[in-house]
């Protein structure tokens, strides 16, 4: 297989741009696709149905863009379409879920473990039951945070407010003598600072973004398919809706300004 | 025309609810159909395109089931689809922009005035320019309240984030002399207490709701449309996601419980 292909990646919206940095950190030679299915966003309060369908439309637009390898930074399309895109796929695909349970084990000593989500990533109970395969006596405080998303797309991470909704999801944890809690959700390493103050500095945060790349690139050397040119990569934006809220958008989560966004429609 | 032909209503999600229950009580003896888009919920984010889209779909299906009237209680909606609606169904069809606005020319003095909704319907410029058909001389100050929709759809309503995230939209009004202020979105009625509190209570919240469903009862009269039989109206309900969210949701935008919620897909 020609090594120089790119890789995909598709999420319900910009999100997924923390986890593309960290691939184009880690694989700075790989070309990547990315695809942010705007006009569904956002999966979080969608049904396993829809997001399913969303996901395999996704991916097929990907592979008609010749990709190598598909990632899914998005939690919630994780939890109800990874293991159908697995199966699925002629091509290696890889989740948010695996890492961050990888990374999990290296944190938890108590296994007393919070799970922080969307409603429907939480609904799914799929973390739940990967922690569980890993350790049945772990003790797990899984929590959907429906408005942690769109606070963050409206910037006020420092915002009063975001600390007195944190508060309001999170206060019960407290107690609860947790040593780790899973941001199962790209949008929420944006909250970081408002989290932790309210979980306290006892309590590690787990962000698998990094790993994620990390666990990309043993899978690219593993299958021969590491692109080893030393040519400046390319980077492709998609969206299914407006293009220039996906470009004004970007920057927040990528790290840095985008070139160019194409739109397209694939209902 | 078979005057026993239902009336049909289609908004994002449960929104829209709220002026079904309006239509429910000035139109009694009327069988009512409501579609709730809650695949592509919310539309306060989407683009004009997707949202016309959307909207032709929704108006499509409703065709179907027969309607001999539609009502577009969703704000967004009305924005970029209505006056592409009006023309090309064949039947009537009333939104609720021109109900704000005529609710608001017996409201206001001073004309000076706030439009509260979302980003897609203050973008559109939809009601600034219909205010300023009515008065040229109009002093507005519209303003875009993304999160009010995620925080009524989280029950947050009393909550002190509520009242903060208030603030941060629209503390800046205090000093600008209006004297109403209009919510565009149908989910900003369940906000009042908060906005009042935070605009003052000289300032007069104009709600289309009721009026829209007048409008419609005098739509109807002249249209020789009215359904003057006495047996107990029919009220179906479809989504294009999961239904029994939407049963979960629907009393707290209707009032009361519904029997039934039927799925299907439109794309």
């Amino acid at each position: 297989m020609d090594k120089t292909r790119p890789i995909g990646l598709f999420d319900s919206g910009f999100g997924g741009l923390t986890v593309m940095k960290e691939i184009a950190r880690h694989l700075p030679s790989e070309h990547l696709v990315y695809f942010g299915d705007t006009a569904h966003l956002p999966y979080g309060n969608k049904s396993p149905q829809a997001v399913l369908e969303y996901a395999l439309n996704n991916a097929s637009f990907l592979l008609k863009q010749n990709i190598k390898l598909l990632i899914i930074p998005c939690h919630t399309a994780c939890c109800h379409a990874l293991e159908t895109l697995k199966s699925k796929l002629p091509i290696p695909v890889v989740g948010v879920t695996e890492p961050g349970i990888e990374l999990l084990k290296q944190s938890t000593r108590s296994w007393r473990i919070a799970i922080l989500g969307t409603t429907s990533t939480i609904q799914s109970g799929i973390y739940q039951s990967l922690i569980l395969q890993q350790n049945q006596k772990a003790t797990l405080f899984p929590t959907a945070c429906p408005l942690f998303v769109p606070l963050v797309e409206e910037g006020l991470f420092d915002h009063p407010s975001a600390h007195l909704i944190a508060e309001h999801y999170l206060a019960f944890l407290k107690d609860k003598q947790i040593d780790s809690a899973l941001l199962a959700c790209t949008h929420y390493p944006l909250l970081k600072t408002t989290i932790q103050d309210v979980l306290g500095p006892a309590v590690k945060l787990i962000e698998p973004a990094e790993i994620c790349a990390i666990q990309t690139r043993e899978i690219l050397l593993r299958s021969n398919l590491l692109n080893v040119a030393a040519q400046a990569p390319r980077y492709q934006f998609f969206a299914s809706d407006d293009p220039d809220k996906f470009k004004r958008f970007a920057p927040l989560f990528f790290g840095s300004e985008i070139d160019s966004v194409e739109r397209i429609s694939i209902l």
